[in-house]
């Protein structure tokens, strides 16, 4: 039988999705499960963009542009602009999801052996993105105590070397929630500059911002434009993952004409996807109002009945809609297979993602778990219950 | 300014989509193009996929699953059934379009500096897949004098080495046509089972199959199951190219578990195009017979008019939607170039690509081009004249 690739063997498997099975059964056993292990919001999706979809009138779906529809890329402008992001419809490669804008900027600009410095914990799939294109992810730890924030330069000038090709960020940070101050991001400019690297920023959750923070693009860095590359997507923005619909953006033009090689081998990205998401940009500003509204409230509640669990802790994230947090555990792995196995209250119990799987470092995050607010608010209550409850008698506690 | 991968800059230029800014400029000139250049089908999508789309009452369009919706892949194990391919749906991973799919064979199977062996001329797109992945391609060279059948045995055994790990076929093929024999089949087997190698087969031209021929399945090589890797795709067969919706099967379960891995890490293929691909399986059987009886006709046409042209040859294949044909001409990217920029009858030119992109051989293909007959037998018979008029008085004509 013939073998399969020692690249396929290194492919991480998601560490949100590998309980799924335990969760099966837990449900299965009439025991309802909290989902708060992805980020999958329970949000409407626009009735503009379904709409589109519903009154689709074309007699054959053909393929799009490779780089995406114009006429969506040409709105898309607009909707840059409005969050003082200046670009051109010739700057932007529709994609599909920002799963594959991610691989597209990887594979443009690094090769097998070269290496990428991300502060973790980091989305799990940067792992699998790089293992897949032979890049080594070189983390640099930011940490809970720290509330997450960017780790001092010191510790970049310490992980730089001539390997060195990219940093990559989430800004808003999933898992973490942590929004990058201009003061932060001035300093990865300036590493950038200095050792003549990309700065990747996965923006995804920018209007996920709360308290009235404000976002601060990568694009918007001054001096820094032949070195940026934006990655986005209409999945949290208009809760429509399976659109699969995001996007490069960068005005490096040779990255660019790279990445557009790329897009034209796999021939275009999802028809009825970029349709919606071009309709989507019509999607009445009180629909971004409630929404910040409602995951300010969830993530109000999660923060605070975490901070009454006796042990845990919970930093008070500025965006996105994940909270890391600290429980007084063994290993979060065990404790969150045990919440689904062995545990339940009032027979519901919670699903939640081990910390363990958002680090590269071997044994980090081994009492932390993150946690999605993507339920509602009562939800997310009974829930937050639930999880009080489990630590009162985990048997792997540790206060 | 940071360097661009050497990867990207080995990337090919699509061999069908680097005349599109000619043709763009000729039809700015007020001359019509007949597209023959792409494989993009003037046949309408079926009506019940559309209606499906049209019919969408979800709320929110969430992720489906990584390997797509348990219901779709029921539905297709009935369709294979109707192929005479047995199979369970958990051997199925729907992926965004073949282009996934091939991608995720090679990268569950390959590692860079291995090689990947397949008949030449072959889909352009495979080289950047190829490229893509590290992984080198080994041609083993088809010709038009002998109709693009197989090679001999023989010629693969000269290809085989210690670092093969795959024969790759596209079967009917595109660019040729060419339908596999059963005896044809049952020699990649020998070589695949004599050194190890998966088989990895692109059947996405399944259902276009003429003058009563049979279509032979890679998945019905007995003995060959734990080799085989069927690559498929909705786009040809219900003239869909804009779902991306595809698929790749294997009963070799490490194989599959492997390329669940890279599924993963994307999160999920599209979600409104496995909605309509799934309601495309009720599509009505007369919808394919109509469809085989106007494909049959516009091949005749084609392939009738070609070998009228003096010093023309195509030969008549018998399946899929090209046909590659040698026409007297000293170079056919610049007869291609030629046709957009320097020749018009009665105001009409014709876009074919220059099969010279087709091969991977450097200097092969240098009097070939593919022609996709994608078009109605009246623009058919309309640009056949205008390639014969072409051919009159084009300076590089070898006749």
């Amino acid at each position: 039988m013939p073998s399969i690739s020692n690249k396929g063997k290194k492919m991480p498997e998601s560490p949100i999705r590998k309980l799924v099975p335990f969760a099966e059964k837990t449900k299965k056993r009439g025991i309802h499960v909290f989902h708060l292990n992805i980020g999958q919001p329970d949000i409407k999706t626009p009735e503009v963009a379904l709409d589109a979809i519903r009154n689709y009138d074309h007699k054959v779906v053909e393929y799009s542009h490779s780089a995406g529809n114009a006429s969506y890329r040409e709105k898309l402008t607009k909707y840059y602009k409005s969050k003082n992001i200046d670009i051109h419809a010739d700057e932007i490669i529709i994609t599909t999801g920002a799963s594959e804008a991610i691989l597209f900027a990887i594979q443009s600009t690094m090769d097998p052996g070269d290496e990428i410095i991300i502060p973790e914990p980091f989305y799990a799939n940067y792992n699998g993105f790089a293992i897949n294109s032979g890049v080594t992810v070189r983390p640099i730890k930011s940490n809970i105590e720290g509330r997450f924030a960017l780790p001092p330069i010191s510790e970049f000038e310490k992980a730089v070397n001539a390997k060195t090709k990219a940093i990559m960020v989430c800004n808003p940070n999933n898992p973490t929630g942590y929004l990058y101050s201009p003061e932060e991001l001035n300093t990865l400019k300036e590493i950038a500059l200095k050792h003549d690297l990309y700065l990747i920023a996965d923006e995804v959750y920018r209007e996920f911002v709360y308290d009235g923070n404000v976002h601060h693009s990568v694009m918007n860095l001054k001096g820094l434009e032949q070195h940026s590359i934006l990655i986005d997507s209409v999945s949290k923005r208009y809760s429509a993952c399976g659109f699969r619909i995001g996007c490069i953006i960068s005005k490096n033009k040779e990255v660019m004409a790279t990445a557009m090689k790329f897009a034209q081998a796999r021939l275009s990205p999802p028809s009825f996807g970029q349709i919606a998401s071009e309709a989507a940009l019509e999607t009445p500003q009180n629909y971004f109002e409630d929404v910040l509204v409602e995951y300010t409230n969830r993530r109000d509640i999660v923060v605070e009945k975490i901070n009454q669990i006796p042990g845990a802790f919970c930093p008070n994230p500025k965006g996105a809609f994940y909270v890391v947090a600290r429980l007084p555990i063994d290993d979060s792995d065990k404790f969150c297979q045990w919440l689904l196995e062995d545990f339940s209250f009032e027979n519901q119990t919670v699903m939640l993602a081990p910390a363990s799987g958002f680090y590269s470092t071997s044994g980090s995050g081994k009492d932390e778990v993150r946690i999605s607010y993507v339920l509602k608010v009562e939800d997310l209550k009974s829930a937050m219950n639930v999880l009080g409850e489990a630590l009162k008698v985990y048997p792997g506690r540790t206060i």
